[in-house]
């Protein structure tokens, strides 16, 4: 896959289990020399066209290990889903699983619990905060553009003061967004970052840029609803941002973990 | 009209005035008995299937006028809009008038001035103030349906602080702009509602329905960017209610005038 | 006290018990044929000189009930706190109770458990949501007479687009919570309020309350800070307002328990 | 004054003139070998004590410079400004400058146009945002602190949702400014800073400190307005911050103008 000549996937929320994505049903018995897989995925980007699926799933012990399932594997079956508004550039994927066998050696040797899966939704959360900086550009230099450019009332939008006063408060959300995915890279190169970090940053940045593209949105006025503006499609697709590799309330309640050592997601 | 037997269409905007829309660059010249209409106008809704569209122009004297044009006249041509991503249930219309004659008998008798297109405006404002009512209603009533099954860590969504804390501001939001517009629509019953008036609830109501319908997008997670569970259309269509029949920008200048008497709407 | 001639005083908060008030640690043994009260209070207003206090104090069966206790009976003490910031024309104070006998008589005879105390604190509720209304129409009031006066760059600011988009906002809060207020006080005045609604009344109120202070400080800018414009004082007073008879947060989940059917106050 | 043997103040703000800073009404009359200065200042830090105070006029040619008065010049009278409920441990004066005579030489050798004053504020204001950070880290802190020792309903209020959400707003709010303020000073060092810079993190730092104390403030409920908890405090500091070295508005010009290439401040 790192030379790029076969496209994986990675298969861990299900239907029912999106927050608490802890709470797998998927189930991984073993059965003599192999694991059988019985379940059902959801939102799985690109596993309706790749060559290899990892499949999160519960063992016979309760824990959670990574599963390699193959393209054409018989039991495995996948469903492009439809109707999504956001990130349409992205195929994600209904699987259902039912008895797929699969050899002892498919499962990932180095996946033995949920801590493990941790670790890859820790550095996914950290690329979705420099996502979120993509559209916050994005929006603000469409906005810039237009409103130097669009003329009412005799002068260009750019020269009246809410426009400025917008447009300052755009750039100012933009810095500290990137600074803060600055900072967290260097401290992910040196070994540093914890998940409460990643999870404080795609919190801050996905609520930031969510704002930044929401004042675009509508500095375009009319012409914002239009596909050919750009402005539109980063209006859907920030709320797919802001929702995915954690919701904006599940990073702030791992964030809020961190600084109290109290757990506040489920019943105690 | 009334009777619903033919379809009419309002024809103001055009492609360079949106929120300036006095500023109209379409012109109706009298040429003998007749009115030659030369311009642009875009975003007219219904106008390609219209038996008849209302033009406003401005005439000889710098006045502006509603013209009558009727389906199939020589030199008006419609185009729909294509590329949009909110209200798509309405055609919205490109119109380009190249010497389109009509008999002086087509000018609108009422409308002598901006000052009666004006009159239009504020009771279609009015109108927007409830429909942004009806989105926000939606958006709470998906978003409480939808937490109140929706199960994560083992019990329903709607059980858990952040999210009651949310609709609870979200039915505040709804019942406040409920009891503003039955209050408009009682003083515009008794002939008292003001151009600002209308401003300040289409304003109100279109920003707290924004809010509303966000935190409903939210509290669907994933679910909420799929087109079967309503939220994404009201997240999209929304946009368009903040910002036709005047952007929120421009309520509050209108408000803003009527409060201080000084317009701040463009350079003086 | 209904003609004015005695003052009493409302003995609920205690020092550790403010959210969760009906936790009650004041104790009223029954000895005899009397009530004896141990305990503490905290915040009440008028105690220090009020003829009367009306003290809730748990009984021996775990009710809660309201006890008189008159000014100077042997055992209770009130000491006026000390660096309050905000309401300080309410005399606010620390009461200590120990070992105040009381005649059986002197339970209030409606009050046998804390529903009857949170029938009092719906009515409260009430009335602080019309309070929040005064503070933000006298902010709204001293910001319009401020930017009309006021002159900056050759123009008062009140001419200007950002303080123009600041004013409509502040008119269209102070409105709306006028209106929220009026059909409560007709549901009240009708016997139907409920606590919820008299909880999203304050809660919706307050919040919106402390917004307009807020703007309004700011845009008196400097003088915002002097006492001499009053602004300052309302700024403080509303941070009281957000907090009691229920702080926001609270408010927020009386409002989503009734929305939802299950309380997410404490653990369960 | 490097050495601390001398204390200074600078005399810029003048009653009529807080955003407007350069329409400077304080005149520095050429008289032979001496400047003659008249005219008032307002809300100067130490000018009562101060051994020397600059004070800035606009001489005959109609340029502005500083001009070094020293205590105990006739002419020269400091009044305390009394009122103020914010940041009290500054003494803030109001100065009338009557035929105060000035050799010269008094006047500073590199101020010769606003420009020179601007380079002032421009640093005073990549101060203000350090500033900012002071009172949020403090909030911050406090609202932890507090909320991890007061119990309500059983529990820490820090293990509650709505809590901890609050908490992770603002550690991420806190973090954002550190990192902004931190590159600030960096360019700074390099003497890279530009006006637009300093004004952007101004107007970033005490918006989101405004946030963080607010939040803290009411964290910390009715304990949240007395001066023992320290929270009353920062909320009443804040709001100065927040206004003075240029409100939040002229510094979102500010960076608006170096955005767009056009000033929004005044009528053009």
């Amino acid at each position: 896959m790192a030379r790029m000549e076969k496209i994986g996937a990675f298969g861990l929320t299900e239907p029912n289990h999106g927050s608490d994505a802890v709470a797998l049903e998927t189930r991984a018995r073993r059965i003599g020399n192999e694991y059988v897989i019985d379940g059902a995925k959801r939102w799985i980007g690109n596993a309706s066209f790749a060559d290899v699926v990892i499949i999160w799933a519960r063992d016979d012990e309760g824990n959670v290990g990574g599963f390699l399932v193959e393209k054409g594997t018989p039991g495995f079956k996948t469903e492009v889903m439809t109707g999504k508004v956001a990130k349409r550039a992205v195929w994600q994927t209904d699987i259902a699983l039912t008895g797929v066998h699969l050899p002892l050696g498919n499962r990932l040797a180095f996946s033995r619990s949920f801590k493990d899966t941790g670790r890859v939704l820790t550095a996914t959360r950290s690329g979705v905060a420099w996502e979120a900086i993509g559209h916050a550009i994005a929006a603000y230099e469409i906005a810039l553009t237009y409103t130097k450019e669009r003329i009412q009332f005799g002068k260009p939008l750019a020269s009246f003061q809410i426009i400025q006063n917008k447009l300052a408060a755009m750039l100012a959300n933009v810095t500290t967004m990137q600074l803060l995915c600055l900072r967290l890279s260097q401290l992910q190169a040196q070994g540093k970052m914890t998940d409460a970090m990643a999870s404080l940053a795609k919190m801050n940045n996905a609520r930031l840029a969510r704002e930044v593209v929401a004042e675009a949105r509508e500095m375009l006025g009319g012409n914002g609803i239009l596909l050919e503006y750009h402005i539109a499609r980063h209006h859907a697709d920030i709320e797919a941002v802001f929702t995915y590799e954690g919701t904006d309330t599940i990073q702030s309640l791992i964030v809020g973990r961190d600084i109290t050592g109290t757990q506040a997601f489920a019943p105690r």
